[in-house]
């Protein structure tokens, strides 16, 4: 009899082209289904375009507008157009601007248990809401599968979670993955899928799943699992999609790597507070702070409930005179239930700024909140300034909890909305039948081939790379502390998403956040030296997928990375652009490199490709520093090549 | 007996408090009620401060935000919570952002037959439609007249409109004003005041008159007055401010300064061609272009009707493939009652990208279209680049125009919506009562005296201003053509407008979208000589009001502009902040003076008191030119001192 495996090991095995399901080692995965959306997808067409792909060999690839909304001149505009024409030049499916955010529409209208989803996106892995493994990945990893490769990722672990109990009032599923991140922190999920299972799995509906599995992003895992059942088939024939529904499970017996279980009936109104999802503490220890901004949508709540019970609270009642009530509607197809069941009129009545379909300010795309002020958001991630305002308090929370600083104008655990205002928990009856909305979606060519792309003048070829060099003599150009982000790498927002069709334009903002200076002296070093380093602690390049956090700092003249340890988007997303991405042997060396320093390495080459420890001089400090990496064979013909381009074209 | 006065006299009259009624002299007026945006608001708000203002002393004096409200940094929204601060110190209404725009919200809930209004937005005119005199003006003299001083203009001429016949189906009111503009063109109106009477106002309900009012500002008019009848008493019903209705009349036998007939039966639709509205045909001539963005909204079509007219033609049916249909809210109260009317859904299923209620695209913030692509929208402008991206193709046309490319994805006569769709003309009928949407409009503070200022970081004091200095030689540093607009002297759009508390970083943007190069080449000119001066041809300084098209400019060195004549608003704005706006005495020599050419002009000072003529010699070219100006005596009084902060702190 065969071992029994967990849903995520099954999900896996029937799916494996290459390698072990030894956690930790690579495996070569087939994937059925890739998605991109706008900031990431340019990237992704021009990566085709340059493999001289015919047509998408994944059995559904769709490419969503939904990030670069704010057209504040030709560029995303632009954007638009050259994705559409490459949608339809690659059989692709097109998600027109202002249809909706990617993960939910693609729940809506593509997702389906027992499938493999891999996204330009690294919220993504949402879709396993709907017992099917979802992996977010860098733009060239998608690229890749869609021309027909195998996706290429470390075995992971598998964290069983044991949902017990039921949700309280005012306690919905936010709060769930809220008391995740307060648990495990950014990085508690590195290495592992997490796989919910049990019991208390009956109070969530599959689009509350959805909001839980969007966040495991936050925790640094590979993916969230949960099982198909009866809600799963419940949400599919609201959808018109009963047919794409099967049962998916994990196997009676089954093993998990780690263990955790979450009673559901002891949860509480969770936030996490400026700077950090993993910042977590009860919403009653921060209550009393005045809120200037509470902004409610974004992959991280997009369900129809998540607006509807706002607008139950909202109803005959005003945003406090301080407050501005940002909705951020998920999809065309959101806003037209909502309307359906009474409750988009309330809103706007009740003061809310009804902004069009998108991520909007989740990603920095308008809604920056004023200087200092605290701005509440249903979003899934606070990293400094990724709002789009450098000092931002930005906190994560349900809508509820959003939805009671709305009411009143400071941090109010929504539990007492009964006392303050009379208002008893509205529980939203899920509709046997949604309104459902295809209409801008695009359908793909049956023959595209001939089709010319369109491409406006912002729309710049990719730069060329060299291979990895064999030996460097180069300054550290940037210490950083721990859980740096992609956003703190390469700045989201209005200003600079549009470039990102451009890296010689987009790279002027590489380590904006951390150092408004780097580019400047970025440019300098080039006077000096070949290239530079950087050094950074535990988890480097957490959140979102963007590949322009390689690629900009690498068209600066990145070489290497030298780390504690690594996120494992932005850690592949290295090597793909040909950056080493290495790693203490022993951690208490972080403290013996500090910005500036003159790092020698010889016979990088040799070292990486024959598994030998690398040697760093820091000739500054006069001392030796051992370095390693966990680059699969793969993997280093890939950065000795100077990145997966060049390989593949080599090949 | 009295001689019998047209309306726009008898308005001026009850309200003269300086001056004669003689055109094109100096009257001095009462405000009734004083209007700001955003954009131009903040500038408002810090004179008032300079001034020390205690309580705003008009009737009625509202700031709106309806401007900068995408916000992709901090700027946008501390200079929201500026604004609210100062308008609850200074007695003054708060419209919240998002509540909506200025015009049409000042229209539902403050405009008043019969009274005079001053507004820091050049489309302030939209409120003639309600039988007031209503003017757009630079934020200076809007705070003046708050402070409790007269409005100072020329007293207008006035061309009355005869309006005869009635519309026919699928023609509605922007073909009216577009009809005008196809007449008089962008400053056919200067110096007048247009007055609409007769009996073809019989089909125009209020807010079809304020969509006529409204663009009277394109056509350089001073005003634009409709009498108050049935239909503006029905307005202000449906509104529940019956009370506020009095009829307000020509007297019968008035005389007018000039004549015009419009036989509305007559009219087509009509379309403003790139990039004038004065560039009008009509819509069969230029029918068949492809085009890539319809965008219905802004205070030149702000009517429950006009968002109705294009819900009816897309009820059922879908926004062609290639077209963005962006359809921009007035207000929290018109979405409601779209709502109410069964007709914003149809809007969401037929593809609309439905944005925030405000002025968005119609200033260039966001909806920028691709390049070099077709946009069609029922905006007021299309000034080259105003919509963001430089080489736009902007064409004006009402809703009716827009749905029918929207539909069909190419410019098309919507009178072929019957053959084509077999769509039959919707009629709307005005409700008896409108949902009425007050909650985002905060009233005045009873005593805000104290109250604290709240200042961001971006908002910065107004520079000093020094005298006009009495001898200049310094070089022409931009020689422009006729109509240039404030846009092309001051860019719009979501970039350049967060700037707008802060001269020395707005000013950085102009003259940008005529050289792009200008800012630098004003830095450099510092290096040789004191100041700069600039020429241009007919028109100077048409379109938006706002006062940094002077203040910009003159804090890069700006002393004296000289052009063949100018726009209304953009001449009072360069005496208000002390720039010499002098003027060809001989339309030739226009041609005698070119860029870089260096001029000398002596005794500027004496010459200007005096009224006597001042003699520009064009050192480079050897050349004599006679220069003259029609200042009154208080405006000369304040072009000597430097501007009016100055003129006024010293009295």
């Amino acid at each position: 009899m065969p071992k029994p495996l967990n849903l995520t090991q099954k999900l896996i095995k029937s799916h494996l082209l290459e390698g072990e399901m030894t956690p930790g080692t690579e495996i070569g995965l087939r994937v059925d289904q890739a998605l991109m959306q706008d900031a990431t997808g340019t990237l992704v067409m021009l990566e085709l375009e340059a493999m001289g792909l015919k047509r998408a060999k994944t059995e559904v690839a769709v490419q969503y507008v939904d990030h670069n909304l704010l057209q504040t001149d030709f560029k995303n505009a632009d954007d638009h157009l050259f994705l559409k024409s490459a949608a339809q030049k690659f059989g692709i499916w097109f998600s027109r601007p202002g249809n909706g955010v990617s993960h939910p529409v693609h729940m809506e209208r593509f997702g389906k248990p027992g499938k493999i989803l891999l996204g330009s996106d690294s919220h993504t892995c949402a879709a396993g809401g709907l017992g099917m493994l979802a992996i977010g990945t860098g733009g060239l990893d998608v690229a890749l599968v869609i021309a027909g490769h195998p996706y290429h990722v470390k075995m992971p672990k598998v964290l069983g979670v044991h949902l017990k109990g039921s949700l309280p009032e005012w306690v919905s599923a936010k709060d769930v993955i809220l008391e995740m991140l307060r648990r495990y922190d950014v990085k508690g999920g590195v290495g592992y899928v997490i796989e919910y299972y049990g019991e208390g799995l009956d109070c969530l509906s599959a689009m509350d799943r959805h909001v839980i599995a969007n966040m495991g992003a936050e925790l640094g895992a590979t993916g969230s699992v949960f099982p198909s059942d009866k809600h799963t088939l419940k949400f599919l024939k609201a959808q018109g999609r009963e047919a794409d529904w099967s049962e998916q499970k994990a196997d009676p017996e089954c093993e998990y790597d780690a263990h955790e279980e979450i009673n559901l009936s002891e949860l509480e109104p969770l936030i996490a507070c400026p700077s950090s999802p993993g910042n977590v503490v009860p919403v009653r220890e921060v209550a009393g702070k005045a809120v200037h901004q509470c902004v409610v949508g974004s992959s991280a709540n997009p369900g129809v409930r998540d607006f509807w019970i706002v607008s139950r609270v909202m109803e005959g009642r005003m945003a406090h005179p301080q407050v501005s009530l940002d909705i951020n509607p998920t999809s065309r197809q959101v806003i037209e239930n909502l309307d359906n069941e009474n409750a988009f009129r309330p809103l706007v009545h009740a003061g809310a700024r009804f902004h069009q379909s998108g991520c909007m300010g989740c990603i920095g795309m308008g809604q920056a909140p004023a200087s200092g002020k605290i701005s509440l958001r249903t979003m899934p991630r606070n990293f400094p300034g990724r709002s789009g305002t450098l000092d931002d308090q930005v906190y994560l929370c349900s809508p509820e909890t959003a939805a009671a600083a709305a009411l009143r104008g400071e941090i109010t655990d929504p539990r007492e909305l009964k006392d303050l205002y009379g208002i008893t928990y509205p529980r939203y009856t899920y509709p046997e039948a949604a309104i459902v909305n295809t209409s801008m979606l695009l359908e793909p060519f049956e023959d595209g081939e001939g089709l010319k792309l369109e491409k406006g003048p912002n729309i710049k070829p990719l730069p060329e790379m060299s291979e990895l060099p064999d030996q460097v003599e180069v300054p550290t150009l940037l210490k950083m502390e721990d859980n740096v982000s992609t956003d703190e790498i390469l700045r989201a927002g209005a200003v600079v998403l549009p470039l990102r069709s451009n890296i010689p334009e987009i790279s002027k903002w590489s380590y904006y956040i951390i150092d408004q200076g780097f580019y400047d002296r970025a440019v300098k070093n080039k006077e000096s030296y070949s290239s530079f380093v950087v050094v950074a602690g535990d988890n480097y390049a957490q959140g979102s997928s963007r590949e322009h956090a390689a690629l900009a700092p690498r068209y600066l003249g990145q070489v290497a990375v030298i780390a504690k340890s690594y996120a494992r988007i932005g850690w592949q997303n290295l090597v793909n652009f040909g950056i080493a991405p290495l790693e203490f042997e022993n951690q208490d060396d972080y403290a013996r490199i500090d910005q500036d320093d003159v790092i020698k390495i010889e016979n990088i080459r040799e070292s990486i490709a024959k598994g030998l420890p690398v040697t760093a001089k820091n000739l500054t400090k006069d001392k030796e520093i051992q370095l390693k990496h966990s680059l699969s064979p793969r993997q280093i013909e890939v950065l000795l090549a100077g990145g997966a381009i060049n390989y593949y074209k080599e090949r």
